[in-house]
């Protein structure tokens, strides 16, 4: 069946039945004019003590990935993920969802549909309700956009902001991975790629939980992207030793510098208190974190360090949209 | 300049200058991994009787616009616009926007910050903070998605579903003008639409306040599918009287009943209360508001009753995508 067979109102119709029951807390969800979410409850001294997050992330075909290269039960999943990953990188919790569609008409519904179930297996797992989203026609590329609703506690909040000179620079996992499948793996099978994905909301939440970290940020625009997305927003400048940066098997140096798409945790520490977080979260999680650099002050800029202790520029890079 | 000059990095920093100074609800807008807001505040008595309300809207180029037909600033302003009429279409007020843009790299940064200025201008009109959004590449159309935010207190929210047997059916304003002038002047001037658009927040917190109404919807799928959907919901049938339907100038007894596209509110009332409600919202907001019909059993389904008392079908119509 083609969507020009079932129309707007089918899919709609067709996509409130795929995705079930909400929670209580949904007041309102699909097939009205917006969902209604009963509110943060207030806190233990009858204060609201936490934020609600909001974010939002696009993919885009022929911008940000290919048909061929991908399933749509992946695609779902990773519209979903990348927004997830946003909220963790905030040290909060996802919540609710909206999913918007912009697919050609002669697509055929059974495509929605696995898109559908990749969004909802990940939606499943981490407790989201999916309470709304608009479905479009796109004369030519499919368009998948995510907003995403989290809530945090205010003291658990971390900002990109808020980094200080003499802090540790962490990082979870490796980097490099995604680009150098580009490189070899060009035409990777179809859902290969989902089960790789590394979702990090249950690193960033211990994060949160030990208060200790002082800017959080996720590394998918790349790893010195991210450091220098932190470094601006907290007017601080960084070294980064590229003998500490954990680079994945089969990935050079210089793909896990600049090359992206992998979504690991970046976040600054008070030095004195680096190694003990590291060992907490390793502990909780038994996801590895690295220690790949220091804040220094702003005038010293971002430099990179090699094992001799030569400092060397960047590349200008990170993954950037229109250039 | 072009967008490729510019870069998604100088244009995020371009257009979080624009948005300029948030209210003091936003802990977190623009340019971190999410925003963050402070939570609704709780009521009188301790308890939150508020509810979040959050809907998404996406215009896409050559779907729902052409950009021969419209000014940029135009197209900002009505993304946000219809947005706002999901909101109000439940009862509620506007809080918090995130503004998707897919644009294809050569496309001029002026006019990037000139539909951004469309926003603006609404976002000022309504006190709504534009916290965050997504810039992205596009092939080809142009995209403009909006996710807005907004509160209703528990008591004022009106969903679709609510409907009785025996209400009448109101209407604001008049229908069949967008799509008359479809046919009429398919070239409209560059901005000539924006300064029509009528939103009806005002009406609508009216409709909320009084608490008689039973169901509201916006029209922007056209009268007759409006009616529609709430019989859907609320699991009843309609009447529609046609000599009562409000006619735009110019437009046909059609293009109202079908035409779509514009953004007036629809609703239900106790048929004892309808001409005291329609009385109030008048007074009060200088609009004018029509009783175009009563809701019947479900048996009985959607009917037109013409004049001389004569039921006939409907056509199958209303704007539908995909289709």
């Amino acid at each position: 069946v083609k969507l020009s067979q079932l129309g707007e109102f089918g899919l709609i119709n067709l996509l409130s039945k795929e995705i079930g029951k909400s929670s209580s807390k949904v007041a309102v969800g699909i097939g009205d004019d917006a969902a209604a979410i009963k509110s943060l409850p207030a806190g233990r001294h009858g204060k609201n003590n936490k934020l609600l997050l909001i974010t939002t992330d696009t993919l885009i075909e022929n911008v940000h990935f290919k048909l061929k290269n991908t399933s749509f039960f992946h695609l779902g999943y990773k519209a979903l993920a990348i927004n997830i990953s946003d909220i963790a990188a905030m040290g909060g919790n996802p919540t609710f969802a909206l999913v918007t569609i912009g697919a050609n008409k002669n697509l055929s519904v059974s495509k929605i549909e696995e898109l559908y179930r990749g969004i909802k297996s990940l939606a499943r797992k981490y407790k989201i309700d999916i309470v709304g989203g608009d479905t479009v026609a796109s004369p030519k590329e499919l368009i998948i956009s995510i907003t995403l609703l989290g809530e945090v506690e205010k003291d658990n909040l971390l900002k990109r902001s808020g980094a200080e000179v003499g802090d540790a620079i962490l990082v979870t996992g490796d980097f490099g991975k995604p680009a150098s499948e580009k490189f070899r793996i060009p035409h990777l099978p179809a859902g290969r790629q989902g089960s790789e994905f590394r979702i990090r909301l249950k690193e960033a939440q211990i994060v949160a939980k030990f208060r200790l970290a002082t800017a959080m940020i996720d590394s998918s625009d790349g790893l010195v992207r991210s450091v220098l997305e932190i470094c601006k927003a907290s007017q601080v400048g960084a070294r980064i030793w590229l003998d500490s940066v954990p680079v994945a098997k089969d990935a050079t140096l210089d793909q896990a510098l600049y090359g992206g798409e992998e979504y690991e945790l970046v976040f600054t520490v008070p030095r004195s208190k680096a190694i003990a977080l590291k060992t907490l979260i390793e502990k909780q999680s038994k996801t590895r974190v690295s220690i790949i650099g220091e804040m220094v002050s702003k005038k010293n800029a971002i430099k990179l360090v090699d094992v001799h202790g030569q400092v060397c520029d960047l590349k200008s890079g990170g993954y950037e949209h229109f250039k």
